[in-house]
């Protein structure tokens, strides 16, 4: 699929997903596309859990339980090392998983997919502290998001975007 | 140019570019790219500066001399707008011009130009004043990232990456 078309048809999916199982090899791919964005000074502090099917993923609804993830049949869990950057003075964790994610929202729509960027549930330590203990991972991790991907149950919502000039400007703000 | 074909040739342009200038359209379709990228609660709080030649790059090298703008003929400024969360108990600046630029490198990529995320330049509040007022941009603003754009001069350097089961694991970490 054409990148630009892509980037038109990727939207937040807050609606159901239906049931249908996504292929070991779908998600892989959209890892691999996460994996491959840039990280600061290459640290590749973004390392990811792939949540295969509905009980795997009904595991981390135990914990929290959000619209996004009730119906969903699988997800990827995004978390960063957070002693990645130990010996830097800057920490790029907050940028790299979010180009991660980009990148795996974009390539699940490039596979006919629907996602969504869920990390509220995960803000709290109660339960960061739990979904990470699903996920076997120990606390040097931080659990930044999870996707989750499944095919959309009927098309799901938009939200309304600003007219391009008023985000954007020519050489100084405002003009 | 397809999706996967398009986060596989993205790099992080590090050397030289050629002089030739970035027709407007091609950055205006960077920029459309870049703000149709999710936000947070879709505050939309990322505002762009499209510098078209090198004239308005020298402004801002003036400010910071970097390897990266040197002989860069466009560049697109990423700012977010710091009082879009006010009025939430979230904050999520850095994901929304993350997810921007990270929209924007890829799109760049896929119309045949080569681009690099550089945000360290402007972490020192001198620096950070200085490129604001060069950019017309008030205190409210935070200049986040400066993404110069240009055919590249030569093929640029890759950084390696670790392999996929590294930074994969399925249902719990480490397995």
């Amino acid at each position: 699929m054409d990148y630009f078309d892509v980037v038109d048809s990727r939207y937040s999916h807050k609606e159901k997903f239906l049931s249908d199982a996504v292929p070991l090899d779908v998600l892989e791919k959209i890892a691999k596309a996460g994996l491959a964005a840039p990280t600061g000074m290459n640290s590749q502090c973004v390392k990811l859990v792939i949540l295969q099917n509905r009980e795997e993923v009904e595991a981390l609804c135990q914990v929290v339980s959000t619209d996004g993830m009730l119906t969903a049949p699988a997800a990827i869990a995004v978390l960063t090392d957070t002693e990645a950057y130990k010996d830097s003075p800057y920490n790029f964790e907050m940028e790299d998983y979010s180009a991660a994610a980009t990148q795996m929202l974009l390539a699940a729509t490039a596979l006919g997919y629907s996602s969504l960027w869920l990390d509220s549930p995960y803000f709290n330590e109660k339960e960061q502290k739990e979904a990470r203990a699903v996920l076997g991972a120990s606390d040097k991790y931080h659990l930044r998001v999870v996707l989750p991907i499944g095919l959309p149950d009927g098309v799901g919502s938009r939200r309304e975007k600003l007219p391009f000039k008023a985000r954007v400007s020519y050489g100084v703000m405002g003009k």
